[in-house]
């Protein structure tokens, strides 16, 4: 007998753009949603019962529906919406996860100030959320952003590493530290307050990152983390992951130059990995 | 104070091209390794201690220095080494992870045969593993491929669902089924023929998807993988996902023509996402 | 006064699945059109005249409409069939361009012969064709390829170039030379055999890169185009894009190791750019 | 014999990231560069003969040694760097061109202000230059932007457009507007403030984009046009692409509710293609 060990099934790429009117002012979100539910659904695996399956396709209808009325104010909170929708309408589901990702839109600045009606996409960095509950469980929110790209200049050395038979890597004392930051983080109630805590969170990962004393990606990663486990008493735990992006100063002695720290190679890859979850103590 | 939960760092997307070179005839293969090493790095995160930390680009460095003098002819054997080098190296990491994907190149067809030193990228299907082992464990070895993009135009239907005030999708006795699977399936053992079972589970995966009479894609998916575990006692579990790469049947009507399964319009976005993981019961 | 000097505007990205169905067995394409027009728009542009303009949504509904009952069996074919049918119904229009890529689907191999309704997608290399013509004008038909990534590891070589006070490169008897070889070539006339044509020309390139004893890209790519326009009689001219992907070969004697033209690493930027136009003399 | 009609070559995606270190300021900026030759190669490609080949890695290494000491600050001004150091030193070469597309770096915002070295990447939008020469000839400088996304919520309708029986578009009065700008303007002088203009003229395209009522994508692009070339007296002609990214409104009927302009599913395709070059009259 072959069993369904873990099963999950949804809808991806759920693509919403909302434009609130306000007499004067419009207020434009878009956001990406993907909704995935869990259950007992071994009779439509193995035998082909669909009386079970609520199609992906209503459950892309349940986004624009909702959408509609919904006060959500934040991804977060439209993702409680769904979640809370989608268990109470299916007794058959046994967890419902709903994941939205955000695509920034900024007022257009025209004559020093910002355009009423019109706007301009702020690409790369990315909000993201990751809401689930089972039918008999609080939430579990996660919130994050992916694609935050950065680089400092000064404060990076990275030295004193193992040095073995394969070693090529020169020590560097003022190097160059680039990454994508992807944060993820628990929060400890599901009635947080999302909208505020957000860019809190984001201007310490920011301010950690430009003032520390790097010694290495793991030495800078745990002191953003640290410090938003320290400043924010909501968060539980918080887990980044930090490619390394790196610059390659470019050698031009072989030219008769020198390069005193100026001149890189920015490259895609091969590229560094350090990823960690902190966590209070005890 | 905070604390390191969980952590894990490397190299990503080091990329290895390497060329057998016999008289009449060469081999090439393209190969994109992914190392990461998990163990106590606490005092590198907290500290700055980098004496326990083995530089990312050593780790690449070992890529190709091992590929050079290595026997393995797939990615799982390949892999192999590279996880016992590393421990072996390097007694301050636990276990140490080594994924690899592999780009197809196959002999270009020259005058009705396979031409001896020239190639094709045979793009899209990616065959992939993701071996790991701590130092007192025994391997944990992963086969699969990803983006397998198939389609069946025939033997697929979708009906008898969930109808609720949000459903808009019409039942199909026949709709196109198109996906792009993944697959990765746990071997039972170290030293199974990992370069003879690869192209036998593909070929079940493929006989099963296109003679399966579909109720859903739930349905075809748990019969390809239950194809794959009846048949292939190596196999201890496998899992599959298989998104939902929607064709729309276009409605002609409304320029006074029928559409009798003919003509239809292919979506990126949205799609369903199914996926599973079977494993044999008890 | 702003005048429009040039202008161009219609629908891209334009997608179809198309399944022919005879009793025993299915033919199924997938095209991506994008249909542009030209003509005296001025009005349009300044003064918001809508009344020349076909929306691009109707050309959308255009390719869709036409295909159901459409006879092409190339992309070609369908090409022309949209340019006249476009050319015909809009006298504002002074001339229309229709450029079609396919993705190419290849019947499932299953127990050791093409499964009738089943399909893999074979991802990669990309056939396109651009059609167009002016209300007073004989067709102009461009087809080509994109994407054909192909890699030689013998028959290379790249010596005797020019040496500077910037020059690095060593010169090499024996290298790999890869590329994604992107070709477009012009026929002679409006009816000549495209689908029997097309894998004519891409044998000969395929064969001419495989067999020439390669003294650097541009030498390979001519050979190419030369081969093509002695071969089909049928090709005005040819244009073939070469970039070169370039194979570093590791340097293992840091490491106590020689790499005798084996362990190479692929890079994908930079690289080399080559291109040119052949055409029959005088 | 087979004639070389037309031909270019050299480097891609040359990427360089340079830091400029004050005592309390650091500025970083990223360059991406093409270069490419064209001349007489033609033994080149008949005869395999090298000795006229620049290599494009030494083209490569040229784009490294002459940003150690060169004074340009913007991309116009390199590209002209590069071009006048390939003529000079290649007198085989006929003519050069020099693209660079920049990743905007923006320094990071702590504490309320700018940190003197630390950066976040603002991703999306991209300056470009394209500047060519031949060697007789004045400069040809382009300058523009490629994917500046942007969308208004009012001000934009589309009626009074063809009818015929393909038509389904229902005529809006108001409806989202949204795209990808491409631009690109030709200087009338190779020594204009490209610096100052940059932004200038961006300011009015946004401006314009922002205030017009558009009857059309075409009506707003020639307005936008219109209004650079009326203001900037630098800028002989300008090219906009402006894809129509289409926002449908979502019909909530089916589930008994309004949808008052509030709720849109965004779409990558289809989508219009709509591309004009304007100038000056006479």
């Amino acid at each position: 007998m072959i069993a369904v060990a873990e099963n999950r099934y949804g809808k991806s790429r759920v693509r919403l753009v909302q434009v609130r009117r306000k007499p004067e002012w419009h207020d434009l979100r878009e956001w990406t949603v993907e909704l995935l539910l869990r259950g007992d659904f071994l009779s439509c695996f193995s035998d082909g019962d669909n009386s079970k399956i609520l199609p992906t396709d209503t459950m892309k209808n349940t986004v624009y529906s909702l959408a509609r009325h919904s006060s959500a104010e934040c991804i977060e909170d439209f993702a409680k919406e769904l979640v809370d929708f989608l268990l109470t309408r299916n007794p058959q589901v046994s967890s419902a996860e709903v994941s939205i990702s955000e695509k920034l839109w900024d007022h257009l600045q025209s004559e020093g100030r910002p355009h009423p009606t019109a706007f301009v996409q702020a690409d790369g960095e990315t909000p993201i959320t990751a809401v689930s509950r089972s039918r008999t469980s609080a939430f579990s929110i996660y919130s994050g952003l992916e694609n935050l790209v950065i680089m400092k200049t000064s404060g990076s050395a990275f030295e004193g590493y193992i040095r073995d038979s394969l070693t090529t890597l020169a020590p560097a004392k003022d190097r160059l530290l680039g990454t994508a930051v992807r944060a993820r983080w628990l929060y400890s109630a599901a009635d947080v307050a999302f909208a505020t805590l957000r860019p809190k969170i984001r201007a310490i990962l920011l301010a950690e990152f430009a003032g520390h004393e790097s010694k290495s990606v793991q030495h800078t990663l745990y002191a953003m983390g640290k410090a938003v486990l320290e400043e924010v008493s909501e968060v539980i735990d918080i887990e980044l992951t930090m490619p390394n992006k790196h610059c390659l100063l470019v050698d031009l002695s072989r030219f008769g130059q020198d390069n005193p720290n100026e001149v890189f190679v920015p490259i895609d890859e091969p590229h560094g990995y350090i990823e960690a979850r902190l966590c209070r103590q005890g």
